[in-house]
């Protein structure tokens, strides 16, 4: 399961003593090829942490041999002494596996600001290598990256022919996480270039891990990865390999939701009836990031109001007297004014799904986000300190 | 004090019995003239409550006879009937004052998506035009137009010559209020037309309403109106009108910042060293807007790296690595890295300034908002139920 759920692939995590708990704070994934083509999609934030950096200019190669993640520190706002203590990190799992640092790829997530403690770090990278194995260390992997994360998220699939995708992920969204960053790495066995790999990921990741908006807040350090080995020897359908790995993603996407920090709601938004899927998106982000209405949901308040008044933040084709939003199935407005009865929207569940209908075209999206909680709150007031 | 402080003008504030608490919830202000100028901000949310549709309209004339304000519902997304409340609402201001609807202006605020009661609302206007006076009338109108404002807002200056600038204000921010509209009626002896009125409100707001972001929620329902009664026959110097009208709309500005819903910190967002001013009030905003932030101020928590992470979302002019940033004075950070110690920074005062400098250019702004609590959760949680 997890990156090691396809062949080629080994991975390791271990307590590199980096977090105070004591708990795994190191992962390393390394492909064995044959192939050694990779992917990678990145924050779009322009404060870009040393890792997302370096790893940027690795996959500009289009191949990365290993990936180095830890938690316990985001190396962000560091400086030019935190992008040499990237650097050191690939270098020195190069130095181990035989390697260019030009192909390894690093990962960082926690607090930002602060250095990290290379004399832990660098020998965490030499027992991660000795630590290698094809199957559990996947698992561990999955759990040496987690922060705030309650459990390890970990996904795989297998497509025609036999070939798999792997995966693993923390945090709560790649463009808007809610306490620190997204990372995730995907492994596969099929035998794909690295332009190929690009486009499903940028597909894949587009319609899932995107559309994710846990708090609205951009890391700096947001990474997703896709490598493949190519072991198998199969090379898939690129539309049949898109369509797994988007749904493999959207496992994950989904395990991510329901693991937000101090959220008790899931809450997909649903734009229908967009003039264009970036106008559902917009719309979607928008009522997604709507603290009064995520404090609403939180109340288990079907508040359309709120709803309307995000949408009409957007510069998307609507007319305000011809929107229509329906929460958990009931249409509490139409045609932009009160509609069925409040009263029938049971939001008792913990899962919500808020559906907004523009009535100016054919196309939709959905957005995924939380509630806004009083354990939000408290947990990011106490994070650092 | 209040709108009542000119000489010219009337009000009235009332209890219509639109709030289920019993407290006044029906204002009306009076312009006696002998000018009937006007000039009128609102909120840019596409999905405009009835009483903004009706009061752009009104002002597109530059003349206003009266202003009827109602707390206890906002009457935004209501549809037809809806707009036709607002109608009926300002013929029957009319009809009493014995004037035109045209020159009537209107403002509700409250929840969205619920006709008014017009049994109530429309005795109510017969309640406050009997009950308009030139002195506690002010204070009464900024009381009946609170909704969780704990206090009522109001202000006034004296220019050169003696004419004065009166004034009230509810809620917490023009274009992103906390919990649900910023109604603001300004009113002034002094004898400008309406040109000379637009211009100098939309200076004066630009530069200290329209920068209070509480939460970054956009009303349907944020009117700003400026009434002149020429009353002393001044016409004054028109800078030194605006910089009256701006330091007044600041003190209004700080009142709202100081009561905004379950904030326990007012926190001042002044970046400086911009390449425009455009570019400050977007970093500020952005700064503004991080829910990540707004909890770690909560916790008293000097978190630089969010004030950087917030940053990077906007496309002001900067480099990374040049961006400075102080809290409470203390530059935390320096070029994008870890600066002075953090341990410095006394987050126990309410007042918190946060100074993020571009390193790009001469321009400033500052922006004001509030930090993210468990209260602030409570309260838009449960406001509708």
């Amino acid at each position: 399961m997890s990156v090691t759920a396809p062949f080629g692939f080994r991975a390791a995590g271990v307590v590199a003593g980096l977090k105070d708990s004591g708990a795994r704070d190191l992962a390393l994934v390394v492909n064995y090829g044959p192939s050694r083509a990779a992917a990678g999609v990145f924050t779009r934030n322009r404060v870009k942490a040393a890792p997302v950096l370096w790893t940027e200019q690795v996959l500009k190669g289009g191949r990365v041999h290993a990936v180095v993640l830890n938690s316990g520190g985001a190396n962000a706002c560091t400086g030019t002494a935190g992008f040499q203590d990237t650097h050191a990190t690939a270098e020195k799992a190069a130095e181990l596996l035989g390697e260019s640092a030009g192909e390894i790829a690093v990962c960082s997530t926690g607090l930002i600001g602060e250095r990290l403690p290379m004399d832990r770090l660098l020998p965490g990278v030499g027992a991660a290598v000795a630590a290698l194995s094809p199957n559990v260390g996947g698992l561990d992997a999955a759990d040496a990256i987690r922060t705030t994360d309650t459990v390890a998220k970990i996904a795989h699939r297998q497509g025609t022919g036999g070939y798999r995708i792997g995966g693993m992920a923390k945090g709560a969204g790649m463009l808007a996480p809610s306490l620190a960053t997204m990372l995730c790495v995907l492994t596969t066995d099929a035998d794909l270039d690295a332009a190929a790999l690009d486009r499903a990921l940028r597909a894949a990741t587009g319609a899932t891990l995107d559309r994710l908006d846990a708090d609205g807040c951009l890391s700096t350090n947001d990474t997703v990865l896709l490598l493949a080995s190519g072991s198998t020897g199969i090379t898939p359908d690129e539309a049949e390999f898109t369509a797994l790995l988007t749904d493999l993603c959207l496992d994950l996407t989904r395990q991510l939701l329901v693991d937000a920090e101090g959220a008790s709601k899931a809450i997909a938004i649903e734009v229908v009836g967009a003039g264009a899927v970036a106008d559902a998106v917009a719309v979607g982000r928008a009522v997604a990031r709507n603290n009064l209405l995520k404090c609403a949901i939180h109340g288990e308040d079907p508040n359309w109001g709120r709803v309307l008044s995000a949408v009409g933040t957007t510069d998307a084709v609507f007319e305000p007297d011809q929107l229509n939003v329906a929460i958990n199935g009931i249409w509490v407005c139409r045609g932009g004014a009160v509609g069925d009865d409040r009263s029938k929207v049971d939001l008792r569940p913990r899962d919500v799904t808020i559906t907004v209908d523009l009535a100016a075209g054919p196309h939709s999206a959905t957005v995924w986000t939380t509630d806004l909680t009083a354990d939000y709150v408290h947990e990011n007031s106490a994070y650092s300190t």
